[in-house]
């Protein structure tokens, strides 16, 4: 499917690789993300695939080229953005059906566009659709899902508010697309298919109601080659990108069954599909004519690969967590996947998803302590790139360091793929062990006799409160106290709280707050959450989970204080609280019991002591000592793991410790093809 | 200054001509944003400038040789964020002075470094300051400002939690700082000034007290060539990048002068200057050798010019709006300026901010409806480069259009600057003539003679509350009715609501709202503000302005109820409300009048009539036709400012009405410098 990654225009070589693994894997076809037809549609600072002129023809045609070398086909969604592109690069005025205020809530406008200004824009289209044919596509979607384009706001009444011949009655709200569609057909319909991306539902009223598009879809399915079936608006994405925690897979099943019989056309759409079966059943069972997937095919390029081959148990699996929407959308930066390391990385740092190229060092023995998600990821792609021995050794009887709790918080079940996955790939690879429940100190580590020691134990929460706002403990807050319990208190050791009512002060702002929320309030108590932040934990709201968990909550009567910190916890019961702005406002919570959400810290006691015996390892035999993931810094689940990957990648470098650089691609002054600066 | 444009090193000619102008406009140094020296430091996706290797050196190089042609000095600003810098580009880990969680809340952190570590960073910072010397810069700025950057996190405790001889005593603080200083002035001290930007209040507890910064300053004096002094942290940057709002010129002055006398060295800092008159009470009074600006810099490149040849009435004063930083920091996207619309456009469109090329078609006279800002804009350039005759018309008696009463909300008024400025300059134009208090209808237009007509009519807030939330007026909402009331009718028409109780609506989310809040409570009013926002007037916020504005607020007893949209206006005055996500959750508030700031609508009737009229029009002379402004669709100042100049620019193209490419610097696959495309 067409799905952003935020590699766009300017970074031509990445997006051509990034997509066109998945050709390898594959996948019948590829897509570009979606693509800007003129500069008054520009997102920038997001940044989309474009096809403005005969520069942008030459970067989109790499991706064509990639793709059909590995005989897939190459799609490319053409969109006009109208009031919902900024054009803060550009700086042009947007053209819209009506002059409608973003729903962004930014303040900016667009005009009204009059017959003429129609058919300009119409005219738009067409050029870019040609110069996809010039770049090699095979496929032209015309994009009109998520109210992310002007299509869908003249056919939706809450955008549309015409009275001429294109606004009113369903058959005007459609024409300017039925017209778009028939000339691009005219234009480029000999060499490129044509698929329309429809949003069949924006989850508001007034909306596009599923009759009006099985109409649409009817009136129009002979100018059409393919129906790529959609829902959701640009506000509330997340009935579309579907968190785990909310979702299960085929949630859009109810929709795209509605369109099925409204069209003689193939229809394609998503379901964060992995399972075959799954996949298998919405082909047979009439829902869908083609899989589509944009989340499935970043965790694996190769799912089509594996299933044809019968190895469904290779699959690594799309866990729903949303880190790659969460950056690319909210934050603003390049596609990252915490399943796939090496997604947006095939040509910046040359990794494959699936080949491993043999270490140059691979007589030396590897040990890895720490199960987590680094050290899993390291310990496999040590295991593949064919070291001689690799042991991967947790203190812990089972494997996963924090990813084996975390998964048991309320609706995250589907996480616990991250480490079943690379657990069942190692358990392939002869020369990888497990060495669980083994407690090691320096010397333990040093006594395994390998050449190469990589220290991956992880990080713990805070115990004393220490957080981002103060940068210091909460007086009071000490986890030796009974009343005072960190998540993994609660979540391995099985400390309940007592009493009836918990204090949970969340500095931490994602997932582990609102867990352990819900899973107190189900389990009685009255819970108070005190936090700094301006909204209920902000980074869910990143990921599409915020409003649901917001609600859910409220429903098990869990109180949020927003922008207040935790200033002192006694020890009769009482927490002493402040406004993070209003100096006047101080605050007072009674709780038997107290939840430190503040921050994680780094379990790196045995990195400092191998640190500290660094010569003596080396008399011993130890070549190459390094750490990673949580116990270097605690970060996302995503950066962790690559950071495994980074190091197995590189461990055959000159100094493993340092990234290698990687390619870049932004202009260099002077730079010429024949220049080395210019390609990296 | 340095100051962020997020030009960066992506965009090396956008970035060298934008900085070259202030050299050509008399600014004896200029200087890079921010500086990344190393991968581990990288803000993507901000655009932050460079010097990781060669490549990143040929594109620096082109700042400095571009100031050197015009007689300034190059400085560049060294900048090694630690857990500030997000390394969502490069992911790798960040080390830090402690391992301390980012301020910004997202839940990164970085890793203290052990002396090893410290020692490889210190060689960063050397490296790139040799890179900065082999790309041709004078001035080498190791920055330590606005708790950005690893040399002010040692030196402040809310950062340092060492113990040993990096962290404790101020001494041992200083100490990595001093070091840095010591070795760059070794490495490169022969060819380049050492400047350091030191912060020396960062307003909040502990951070560096003055005395501290005293000493230090005494300690590394011998260091350094000039020092940089500035205030404020990464949170609350408006201390910093003051609002005009908040802040008179010259607002750091209390800080500056502590640290006159500490120093032997010449002393650089910022305060908005504007008025050469404070610029030199600030150098005589001896606050201050050199006087620094950033925002006074992009508003007027050719400030000191205009000071060295009398023309203080001609300087373009920054209005301390602060769309530059909103924009940067808060969108991640391009500097623009809302008073120099050419900031940013120098190399991209040729734009010069005070010269202008002769139109090859000034023998034809325009007329411009609307002086407003795009219209006094427009019609300056179309005067400067030489229209036989520019007439200016508008309805009112005043100039200004909507930024005649803006300004007048309270704090504002600097913003009238913007319409002063204009009038001024057109003053001096002999071709340009204001018609002020005409009314004009299409005939009226007509009748005028001139060849080019230029619609630039503005908005007007509407009368219904229409909003971006609904795209649907508000039941009730009918400002006929005596009791529902728009900004124009408080502001211009001076209709003061009935009764002691005022409900302001926001859907807006920017000044507008708050302006009146202040101004209805300190008239006695009982003020309450319903908007769907999740926070208050969420754009201020970018600004720098929210917080003050809503301790304002508070202390007038302004409420407000977040996350409600106002759903019927009754005429019992009972006003009916629903939050925006809490479906159960119905409000109703008690309102004698009701305040409408809910969207801005062009108003385009004049436009529409002469569309119908084009080809009557064409008869009888008009070769163009025209719209500039919020009349095309209401946006920020700065993009409306933008149009009108665009507009003006391009007068003389082949169709003004649609805008030239502009030319971009992303990476073209196949390009050589020889090939047109890849240069534009």
């Amino acid at each position: 499917m067409p799905h952003c990654a935020h590699y766009g225009i300017d970074n031509p070589e990445t997006q051509a690789a990034f997509r066109a693994m998945k050709a390898e894997g594959g996948w019948a076809a590829v897509n570009t993300e979606y693509c800007s037809i003129h500069p008054e549609s520009d997102d920038k600072p997001h940044l989309a695939a474009q096809l403005w002129d005969d520069a942008d023809i030459r970067n989109q045609a790499l991706l064509a080229a990639r793709a059909h070398e590995h005989g897939a086909l190459a799609g490319v969604e053409l969109w006009y953005g109208s009031v919902h592109a900024p054009n803060y690069d550009s700086r042009l005025p947007a053209r819209g059906v009506s002059q409608i205020s973003t729903d962004y809530g930014t303040g900016q406008s667009c005009y009204a566009m009059d017959a003429s200004e129609i058919r300009e824009l119409q005219g738009f289209y067409v050029a870019a659709a040609r110069r996809a044919e010039e770049a090699g596509f095979d496929i032209v979607n015309v994009y009109g899902g998520h109210c992310h384009t002007v299509t869908h706001h003249f056919l939706d009444p809450f955008y549309n508010k015409r009275d001429d011949e294109y606004g009113g009655s369903l058959a005007n709200r459609a024409r300017f697309w039925l017209e778009v569609l028939e000339m691009i057909r005219d234009a480029v319909g000999g060499s490129c298919a044509i698929a329309a991306r429809i949003g069949v539902d924006t989850n508001r009223e007034p909306g596009v109601p599923l009759e009006e598009a099985r109409q649409f879809i009817a009136w129009a399915d002979d100018l059409v080659d393919l129906w790529d079936v959609t829902i959701s608006n640009v506000i509330d994405w997340h009935h579309d990108v579907t968190p785990a925690r909310m979702y299960a897979e085929n949630y859009q099943r109810p929709w795209l069954e509605g369109m099925r019989d409204a069209t003689k056309k193939p229809v394609v759409g998503v379901g964060r599909f992995v399972s075959p079966d799954v996949m298998a059943e919405a082909v047979h069972g009439g829902v869908l004519d083609v899989i589509g997937a944009a989340r499935p095919s970043i965790a694996d390029p190769f799912l089509p690969s594996k299933i044809e081959q019968g190895r469904s148990d290779d699959i690594r699996e799309c866990i729903g967590i949303n880190t790659c929407l969460q950056r690319v959308w909210s934050v603003g930066s390049r596609l990252v996947c915490a399943q796939n390391a090496t997604a947006g990385e095939e040509y910046r740092r040359g990794w494959h998803p699936e080949r491993s190229r043999p270490a140059t060092n691979a007589a030396q023995e590897a040990v890895v302590i720490g199960a987590g998600p680094a050290g899993l990821e390291c310990a496999k792609i040590l295991g593949r790139r064919g070291m001689r021995r690799v042991r991967l050794v947790d203190s812990d009887p089972e494997m996963g360091g924090h990813m084996r709790w975390l998964p048991q918080l309320p609706r995250l079940s589907q996480w616990a793929k991250l480490v079943e996955y690379r657990a069942g790939q190692i358990e392939k690879l002869d020369n990888v062990e497990f060495v669980l429940g083994a407690e090691l100190d320096a010397d333990g580590a040093a006594d395994l006799g390998a050449q190469i020691v990589i220290v991956a134990t992880g990080s713990y929460w805070a115990t004393d409160g220490l957080n981002h706002h103060s940068h210091e403990p909460v007086p009071g807050a000490d986890a030796e106290l009974a009343h005072v319990l960190t998540p993994e208190q609660v979540m391995v050791d099985g400390v309940e709280p007592t009493g009836d009512r918990v204090l949970i002060y969340d500095c931490d702002g994602y997932v582990v707050a609102p867990g352990l929320a819900e899973r107190l309030a189900r389990a009685g108590k009255q819970v108070q959450v005190v936090t700094p932040f301006e909204s209920p934990f902000p980074r869910t709201r990143q990921t599409g989970e915020a409003m649901y968990i917001r609600r859910l909550l409220q429903q098990l009567g869990v109180e949020v204080a927003l922008e207040h910190t935790v200033e002192a916890i006694g020890s009769d019961g009482v927490v002493q609280g402040r406004s993070t702005w209003d100096t006047a406002a101080d605050a007072e919570w009674s709780a038997d019991g107290v939840v430190l959400v503040t921050q994680r810290v780094s379990n790196d006691a045995l990195w400092r002591q191998l640190v500290e015996r660094r010569e003596e390892l080396s008399d011993g035999g130890v070549t190459g000592l390094y750490r990673i993931g949580d116990c270097v810094a605690p970060r996302d689940l995503a950066d962790v793991v690559f950071d495994g990957r980074r190091l197995a990648e590189e461990i055959d470098s000159n100094d493993p410790a340092v990234a290698l650089p990687y390619r870049r691609e932004n202009r260099v002054v002077g730079a010429t093809q024949a220049d080395p600066i210019a390609t990296g």
